[in-house]
């Protein structure tokens, strides 16, 4: 482990000989009311990634958001429900204590891992034409009102954060150059927190901050850990858009490629919002 | 149940106390070597939705493929693992016995249910303007290679089938009206299935049949059941597109709107792909 800061959210020391993980949620990535559910994401794929039965790497993972969680310790278990000769399908949930000492599902999760083989390969969605991440200036470095956007150095080319709360806006998209603040070479966990790195679409297309909560996300990775470790601490280049919105949650659809132009991760969620 | 083959292939009934379900395949919506992926959806929703504890509708759904489902027999159990104030979070499997009698695990999911409250709402995802369903030629009636298909009438716009298997392929979009071959009402169940109802993007991308199968499915669903019901048995515009092609898997997004042009479902799926 390394003194980072997602290493720290990362860390998970086996509790027992079952496979239980233990962890903690971290003050550098606390959002509002909980933690930054994109370091509970990768939180759950790391119980995976570190489980002695791993067969590859991950190709797809869909968490659930089944109740807040609190300040404090979890536990993780990540079981490798059927493996096959190339692909390995997996359950996770994650669980907290309740005032009473009881253990409650906080988090639910399903992740897939496979061993890939070279084959044919094309990309029919073309990274945006944007200027480099150099050109574009940062946003607002500095205290904010949550903790974990100070984790990421976000540089948005289209679609910031609205300047204006005055409920007129017109479109869901953001396109931005991203990466973790503190540099930290990419992996499939900081891939996985970073597919939810996008502020909620609902704000930007009401120009109204409403109450959300991201109910379910589902990420298919493109790359195997070989290509993720070329991409290094550069610049991600992401792109999300509002797709539904329609009584009480929406969709949002999100990409994320690598300064070259490789397009690393595809990702969808869906949102609970309030009014 | 009706007589309509998909509530055939949707029968479940109790196996015992614990909320096991029995089901079986149908020869109606028999693929290659398995069950349509969209029926087994359907199976895996169908399992919550006449499940006594259910709170609400279905907004989202996740199914992983973990092995091939065999003719015959199967169980599924859902189960709602957290139930709050207005969403119930759920994990679903289904298992067969393998050929000395032992239950395995062929299919595994999430689902989360919600009851909806009326608010804003918009699209930023409008449907395609086409041609209404009755100028638009049927896709082959009579008997296809595979069963399922003869269970959907399907009116492609844009991107049928390649004519010509020539390994020149240019894009992966499809665009068609669809809606079951058989009148039924849409429900669910049914709209589940049809967010697999897109023939692998990969085949028409390269303009060759290349061996595949899906190995997890997310769909979102944007509507309640009164609007449902609503659609009846008109038709569905359906749009399909791959995204990344790499390495031995890619992923393809889907829409379905009513004719009335309300997005009723977001999907997206991950799918093995050989050469």
């Amino acid at each position: 482990m390394t003194d980072h800061p997602l290493d720290q959210a990362l860390a998970l020391r086996p509790r027992d000989a079952d496979g239980v993980l233990a962890g903690a949620t971290h003050p550098a990535y606390w959002n509002m009311v909980g933690p930054f559910g994109g370091t509970t994401a990768a939180v759950m794929l790391q119980a995976v990634l570190q489980h002695p039965q791993l067969l590859g790497a991950p190709i797809s993972m869909t968490v659930n958001y089944a109740a807040a969680i609190v300040e404090g310790s979890f536990e993780v278990e990540a079981v490798p429900v059927r493996t096959n000769r190339s692909t390995q399908h997996w359950t996770l949930r994650m669980v907290q204590a309740d005032s009473t000492g009881e253990l409650q599902v906080c988090t639910l999760g399903t992740v897939v891992t496979a061993l890939r083989r070279t084959t044919w390969g094309a990309t029919d969605l073309a990274m945006p034409a944007v200027p480099p991440p150099d050109q574009v200036a940062r946003l607002g470095i500095g205290p904010s009102r949550v903790a974990w956007v100070e984790q990421y150095e976000m540089r948005p080319v289209h679609g910031s954060i609205p300047t204006a709360w005055n409920g007129e806006g017109d479109h869901s998209e953001t396109i931005m150059w991203v990466r973790d603040a503190q540099p930290r070479a990419l992996d499939f966990a900081s891939l996985a927190a970073l597919s939810d790195v996008f502020y909620p679409r609902v704000w930007l297309r009401r120009a109204k901050p409403v109450p959300i909560g991201t109910v379910s996300i589902t990420t298919y990775f493109h790359v195997d850990a070989q290509e993720l470790a070329a991409v290094g601490t550069g610049h991600l280049l992401g792109r999300a858009t509002g797709q539904q919105f329609a009584n009480g949650f929406f969709d949002q659809a999100a990409q994320l490629w690598s300064e070259a132009g490789k397009l690393l991760a595809t990702s969808n969620q869906l949102v609970y919002y309030k009014e």
